[in-house]
Formats: structure tokens, sequence, C-alpha cells
């Protein structure tokens, strides 16, 4: 059994856009085990545009990270030593610990079993930790618990080509809306329309004015905006909102990078009056005790192939900063992963 | 029977801070009437912040009105002249008609017979185009349907003094709600404090950090904002949101004056996801099948004394324009209205 391990530590307090230095990878004792803990080893980890914000210093961010931390992120893990009856050596779990080599667990904390049931079926093990986990469930709990959404109504999906906006599109489309993505490059928007069942899907690197664009997509205005980019996306947006619309505050990928004060402001809000619209955001741990309804759902889409998913695996786990880095030029193109090891056998 | 009567009517599109300039006073000749038809005569007519959006001019504003269209308004008349069955002469109303020395009705529209069991319990005429009316009603629905507001939890009213705020801060203290208003001027504050019983009330025009001294009077945070001002206002109290608080977004007076892409824009929305705070706004006419039950009530409050309102009254047809801008000048103490006539014996 190896005693050492590798992980990736907060180097320096990140400033605007993320960059690989701001990372330091150092090689760890792994501790004797005590009882009830165990040990897994990282197969596959991920990275999540909503690190960034605990990436800065300074009191202006709840829960800001101290430089030699280690990076948080969700990982499909397996363990590999126990000490605790409730975790057998070989169980494959979706749990926190993020991007390292071993984690060292008590049990406590956000960890799932893996059903192996759906191994079989065409549901790769990723999609735990993406469409079946946070961010598909924030796409299943934003589009039902927060926009309430319903047939015949419009939705609007930005950073569509996402995996929480991929998902909340076609959560969109079985419930019978007509769904609208904004995404970045060809490539995304074919998948949008081919794969996923989009409506319409608008390249924002494409077209000379997003807004009318919109508009024109949108000619009876949006019932619900889901919205993974922030202020300025969803200022765009208000004036179109039809009376009782719903705004679903679920990312800021664009506000991450920049400092409160110098974030674009939402002016259109007197819409929030006069068409009676909510705006309201989600942490989707909220709905834990729902989780287990909503996977069960979503996995048997994904086995029966009705809900497509995008995975971008990159390999190694010298390259988690460079994945990272990249979701904030909008380079990736679904769930974006981190391989470690190979899927256990 | 008189044939003509006078009317204010949009002299120039606002721009800006509505200034009397902006209205203009004009004769007109009544009509004889048609069937289903009455006659009215104005009491007192109502100064609403919120009348200012459909001032200006443009395609940014919906239902802006047109030069020389007659300003509407809440007014307390009586009829005069009927040949609508459901309307006697001699019955006092609360309806929407304006600025006018006459109203001439189809019966349509939002009309509501005053009850007369009141008028002797010591309920004004008045509070039923003011707390029995929008402002008060705004206030009661914000503070139920919107806010859902709870015992226990802290309240933060913003323009405490005017009808609405007053109003909302009071129903909070019947819930159990700690109370926080913010007023201009030591008379506003201390009829807050001393008559309407709110628990703290800050003099924004006195204190040198209005953030910092809204922050020492919540220590634990702010579980609903009743805002009445604006995104200004709105933004500034965002970082103080406990967890899944709530902002009802009641009322804009500072941004109705400033054209849309020059108003302060709201940076602090990232607080929507991490603490999970709903943004919504209301238009109370959504809730009129509620009306009756919440004016009943509010109506044996303010006749047992223990709603405090204050209206400040003006007098005569002339001096709508100039109680009007006022507002938009801080300069109102509780609800403003005009009086075109006595109160009927």
């Amino acid at each position: 059994m190896t005693t050492t391990s590798r992980r990736w530590v907060l180097a320096r307090h990140v400033e605007g856009a993320p960059s690989p230095e701001d990372f330091r990878l150092e090689t760890v004792q792994l501790p004797a085990l005590e009882d009830g803990q165990f040990i897994a080893r990282t197969i596959l980890a991920s990275v999540d545009p909503g690190m960034r914000s605990r990436l800065s210093g300074g009191d202006s961010y709840a829960g800001a990270m101290k430089i030699g931390e280690g990076i948080d992120g969700f990982a499909v893990i397996q363990v590999v030593e126990s000490r605790n009856p409730a975790y057998a050596v070989g169980d494959v779990l979706a749990a926190g610990g993020g991007w390292r080599e071993h984690i060292v667990s008590d049990g406590r904390g956000l960890i799932q079993k893996i059903p192996a049931e759906w191994a079989g079926r065409g549901v790769p093990l990723g999609a735990w930790i993406g469409v079946l986990g946070v961010p598909g469930l924030t796409a299943w709990f934003g589009m039902h618990r927060v926009a309430q959404a319903k047939e015949g109504e419009t939705l609007l999906v930005t950073s569509a080509a996402g995996p929480v906006g991929a998902t909340a599109g076609q959560i969109g489309k079985r419930l019978g809306m007509r769904v609208v993505g904004v995404a970045g490059g060809p490539r995304k928007c074919a998948w949008l329309e081919d794969e996923a069942g989009f409506d319409t899907v608008i390249d924002y690197k494409a077209v000379p004015d997003l807004t009318a664009a919109i508009a024109e997509a949108c000619p009876r205005g949006v019932d619900v905006l889901f919205d993974n980019v922030g202020n300025e996306s969803i200022d765009r947006v208000l004036p179109m909102m039809r009376m009782r619309g719903r705004v679903v505050v679920s990312g800021q990928v664009a506000d991450y990078n920049v400092e409160p004060q110098d974030r674009y402001g939402l002016k259109n809000t007197s819409v929030l009056i006069t068409h009676r619209v909510r705006m309201e955001g989600l942490v989707v741990f909220d709905d834990i005790r729902q989780f287990a309804e909503a996977q069960a759902q979503m996995a048997a889409w994904i086995a029966d192939g009705s809900l497509k998913i995008a995975i971008e695996e990159f390999d190694g786990l010298e390259r988690l900063p460079e994945a990272f880095c990249g979701l904030f030029r909008g380079e990736n193109f679904g769930r974006r992963l981190v391989r470690l090891a190979a899927d256990p056998g």
C-alpha cells in the first residue's frame, strides 16, 4: 500500500481569471487509518466554475480558502483500505474530496455509493459527478423547484452546452417547453440542436447583436430564464421576461473572476415589478432528500438514450489546473473531468 | 348641474425629476350621460410615485402616456348623477380616475363602494386610497404572499415613513418580527419609533454611513427586505441577507426618474445563490380577490387605534402637481392626498 499521495493546493489567491500558476502540486504522507476511516483512490475528478469564488482572498468571500489548502471538487473514488464497516474495499463512490490521488475519509459528508445496477446499462461513471451529480441536480431542482417550469412555456438557457445548461434544456423539452439555448461556437450549437433536441440555439460568438438574436428566437418572450452566466446576461433578458416569469440564478461564470464592485450591475429590475418576475438562486444541497429520486429518473433517461450527456476527459492529475482554467474561457464542451485512473473492471 | 370640469393633463413627457410644468390644467365639457354611466365628483385625489414611469416618452416604458392625456390616480369620489343602477347618487367610492374634478364612468374598472360602517369608527375616507387602498394592500400582500414573513425574523423597510413602508413595518410587528426602518429626517423617524412601533429607525440623512448603520441595527442580518427605493438600496442590503431571505421589490422611487441605462446596477447578486435569496416584485391587483379580507382586517386595526396612519393633505386641485413632485424629494410624510371637496356630511 502506498503511503504517499499527491494533491493540488492553492499556491496563491486568485485575482481575475485563474491560471495554472495559482495552484501547486504537493506530496503528502497518508496517515495510518483510525477506526471509522477509509482511504479511497481517485478515478475521476471534476472541475467546476463554482469553485472559483472560494479561491479569492479577502473578506468579500464566504468560505475563502487559505494558501496551502487542498483544492476541493467532486470525484469518483474507489475504496482501497477501510476501517469503516459502511465502506468496503472496492466500493465505488461519488464524493467530495477534490484534486488529489487519495482521499482519507471518516465517512461523513456527502458520499454516495454509485449504484452498480447502472454500470452495465450505458451510464458512465463520470455521470455520477455530472448529470447525476451537482450540475445535473442543479438543473433538475432549478427547473422543477425554483422555476416551476411548465408545458408550453418558453425556456431560455445560457451557457447551454455546459453540464447544467444542457441538462436544464433537455428537462425543459421533456416538460413540453420551447427551449432556446445560448452557447459559443458551431460545434456546441450543433450538438445542442441535433443531439440534445433544443428548438433553437444561438451562437453568441457568431451573432452581431445577442439581444436582438434572443428577441428573435423568443418572439413571445421568455417564461423561464435559466442563467449560468451572470448579471449582464440576466439584464439582457429581463426586458423580455413574460408576466410571472422566473429567473433561475444558477451560476455566474462571467462574474466569478470580477471583484464585486467591478461587476456588471443589473439595471432592468423594474421588470420584477411590472411583470411580477421572480429571481431566485439555488444551492442544490438544499434538495438532498430528493436526490435519489432525481438521479434514478435521469439515470434511466441516460440508459435509454433520451438524455444526452457530453463528457470531456483530460488525462492525469497534472492537468487539473489547466482543465479548470479553460472553463473561464468557454473552452469546455459539456462536463469536464480529469481521469486519474481507469474505471474499475 | 355643472357641465364643465377641470382636469390635469400631461403637458410634456417628463425627463428626470418631474416638475409642475410637466402638467397642464384644462377645462373639459362633461358629456350627457348614457345608460350605464354615472358622474362622480372628486373628494380626495392621490399622488403616487409609481405614476412616474408612465409619464416618460419613448418605447422604453410600457403604457407610456401621450401628451394631452389626463393624469391617472386613485381618488375618493361621490356619485352626483347616475344612469347606472349599481351606483346611486350619494354613494362614496374609491376608484381610479385621477386628477380631475369629475369622473365619468361606465362602472367598469377598479371601483369599490366605501363601506359606511367604518366612517363612524375613526377610519378616515382618505384611508381607502391609502392604507386600505393600493399602498396598504401592497404592504399587506408584499409581506404575506411575497415575503411570507414570519415571527422572529428581522424585517428591514426602506422609505419606511411612506404609506407602503409604514404599513409593512406595522404588519411585521404584528407578526412578531424585529422591525428596522430607514427614513429621512427626525420627524419621520420619531413617528415610526414612537407611534408606529418600529424597533429601530435609521435617519439616512443623519448617519455618515448608511450601510454601516443598517448592519449595526441588524446584527443577525436581514430576513426580509421590503424595499421601496430601488437598486442601490437593494444592493446595499443584499450582502446582509440571511439564508433564504426574501427581497420584496415593492417600489423604486429612486429609479423612476433615471433612464434605465443610467440606473444604479445591482452587483451583489451572488448572494441570491450563496444565501438562496429570492427577489420578487408585485403589483397588488393580482391579489384583488383577497382585497376585501385584507381591508376588513386593516380597517379594524385603524378603528381600534393599533394601526397608525399618517395622511398629509394638500388643499385644492391646483396643488396636485406640487404634491406629486415633492414625493421625489422625499418630502412626503405618510400618504399624500389632495382634497378637492369636504367629506360628505
